[in-house]
């Protein structure tokens, strides 16, 4: 098999088992061509990627920036805050428009859930969901799924933990698909507040207490708490959620076992995790970051593929 | 014939008959290259481009820098908004410090009418404008005529007409020229307070029934009611104007005759035209957006080799 | 010697006099290059850089941005206003991130004095620094080191006044370091209210007096006035500014000998330079941004060649 079963990276949800595991043998391969001192391929040369951001999104928009570049796409940016958005354009016009200046493929972030799947039914190109609102982050859940499986050999079988606020987060659920697709155990751990109330339904364990969930666990993937939220006050505060699921060094040094630190990044030193925690030993949180540029190579070089 | 008379492009009004014909069958050329897998000539690689917008312009800034990454310029942009145009630097000084750094030429939109007029004579490189207020814009004009004459076989004894707020809309004035130089009839439609006082020195018929227009026309140009205006209170109110100048496919069904309706974008979708004649097989809108790219390859190849 | 004593490009402060000549010597070869037909070489084919700016500067971003892409480097710009630093990340948690996609060198602008040394002891890339605050700005030094240079034949023994608002500028530390570095006499000028405190300890002139100024020097480096910082009230005012210390062509005229006039830019016409002294024979204010695209390749051409 050398084909995705879809045209689109929507979701995780979507995709199969398969799928997945192309991706990881396909970004294996790119992890070792960004690792070379020549980090560029001549692959997707006659392909024009358009970066569509309707939220701001540095770390991602660079991410797939430079993973574009290494296959030598051409490349446009567009991002909502200067665009005619503002002057009343549908989404479906504002990409039909960009679309018919012969763009191959579209990588797109947008604030509503749903919006590249709804693209999807009226649109040729490709596209790859950068983000939808608070529902999926396909890339996100393949490069964690990528990153435990480099450090721990396979994730089938292996207990996860994702830890924090799973309610506002756009991580979790795609990587609760990716992980449970791959054969881990997963929970999720939180304060109840900070848990959607259909958590139940997703085939997971729950677990109220950071240091049990730590205990149980072979990976804690460490979610951001948002700061820009702080202006709603909701429970628990900062400094309450610091006090209570704050992980540092001293915690995870006294486990006395083996665990592997994950963190999507931006981190907020001390408050989900401690400086020190976060500097240990046990994070992979920059792995996460260089296999995001391969392993969302991998995805382009695929769907390119599958159109050609 | 295989060069312009001219070494920028400023507007329409400056450039002959023949200057437009040498332009479209170039972009009847690049028009097949943007169509093939790969859309990219090496024509302008020793060229650099710099966009220069100090107003917001996504759509046209997007289908410009497509222009020159398929012709191979290196490209540079610059906008106004996060620019020392704030520190209160002088027009020609900005412009001038960009072509120090070794710029070949310069897309510029401008809020000023005649802001790239004046730089022309006083710099060196070669000068597209994208846009100056309401004045011109005439890559848009260009567009719009091939278009016409890609649909149509020609442009000339064709009956155009250009609906809607021709006063504050920067493609009337550029459409009229460059339609009459290619031997169109044109009328004007709109309310009298979204006419210019000057329309009826331009040689265009005016008319204020918006059937009457399109029973008269073999293409109708519908512009763009710019929603950004509406908080200053003018006549007609967005609902009066849809009520009397919005058109819809049962209107344009009942007209019993071909008709190609053409809109620059962005499109307020019950407004100025409804979905459904948006969507129609009257509208040619995305092929306008097409040819958009393939015309302005042309401008830039020609201007290119004018100074070469 | 083909290599500089420094692995980053942090300050003047650090870098030899013998560093400076090698840039010169190499951005040489480089205003050749820009000044070809064909701008490009591929000496950074392998090399990808990130230009990090947490303040907006077009310009000096702009600079560095056409000197990557003459040397044929892979760019990625990255601007704090659309970035995680609003996210409450740590800077060298946004700096690693960036790097762990496999940047190799890093250009960076930020408003806080000393924010690049710091990253260079926890970082690997090598790092230019293009303005840390009021503190240094390394490349406008040697960009303005190579003008006099290029202009007079050498630095060496040339009497250099650097006139206007020393105390906010990023320039004049810097260029008081280049130039005192290569042999210069150097006077500073200015209301003592806009002189920092520490300048009696620089080894440099004083003089208040810009006519005293102007006739001492064979230079004259006429530093910008801030207008963004007009809403705090400070003595003295533009006007007054502009009454005691602006320099007029007649004033120049009136020397009876040879003086050359720079400016960093963006020059306040009217106000530290009268638009006849800016537009004089005297000027070379653009002979000045054309080298910083030759002293700018040469810098990163150098700093690449130092880890290769």
């Amino acid at each position: 098999m050398s084909k995705l079963s879809q045209k689109h990276l929507l979701g995780i949800k979507d995709i199969t088992r398969e799928d997945i595991e192309l991706i990881f043998e396909t970004a294996d391969n790119f992890k070792e061509v960004i690792n070379r001192p020549i980090k560029k391929i001549p692959a997707l040369r006659d392909v024009t990627i358009a970066n569509i951001f309707f939220e701001n999104s540095t770390r991602t928009r660079l991410s797939f920036e430079l993973a574009e570049k290494r296959l030598s796409a051409d490349v446009v940016n567009f991002s909502a805050s200067t665009s005619s958005v503002k002057k009343g354009e549908t989404l479906l016009d504002t990409v039909n428009n960009i679309l018919a200046m012969k763009v191959d493929m579209v990588v797109m972030r947008h604030a509503s859930p749903g919006a590249p799947h709804y693209l999807s039914r009226h649109i040729k190109a490709n596209i790859v969901n950068a983000g939808d609102g608070t529902h999926e982050h396909p890339t996100q859940a393949l490069l964690d799924a990528f990153s435990i499986r480099e450090k721990l050999g396979s994730v089938s079988g292996k207990k996860i933990a994702i830890i924090g606020d799973i309610l506002h987060s756009r991580v979790a659920l795609s990587n609760i698909f990716a992980l449970q697709k791959l054969g881990a155990k997963i929970m999720v751990c939180g304060p109840p507040t900070l848990l959607p109330k259909f958590i139940g339904q997703l085939g997971v364990q729950v677990e109220h207490d950071v240091m049990k969930a730590l205990q149980w666990c072979d990976v804690a993937n460490v979610l951001r708490i948002q700061l820009e939220r702080q202006q709603i006050k909701y429970f628990p505060s900062l400094r309450e959620y610091s006090l209570y699921y704050g992980i540092t060094k001293k915690m995870l040094d006294g486990l006395k076992k083996e665990i592997v630190i994950m963190h999507p990044g931006p981190i907020n030193r001390g408050v989900e995790l401690s400086s020190d925690a976060a500097d240990s030993e046990h994070a992979i949180i920059l792995d996460q970051v260089e296999n995001g540029v391969a392993v969302r190579m991998a995805v382009l070089y695929l769907l390119a593929g599958a159109t050609a």
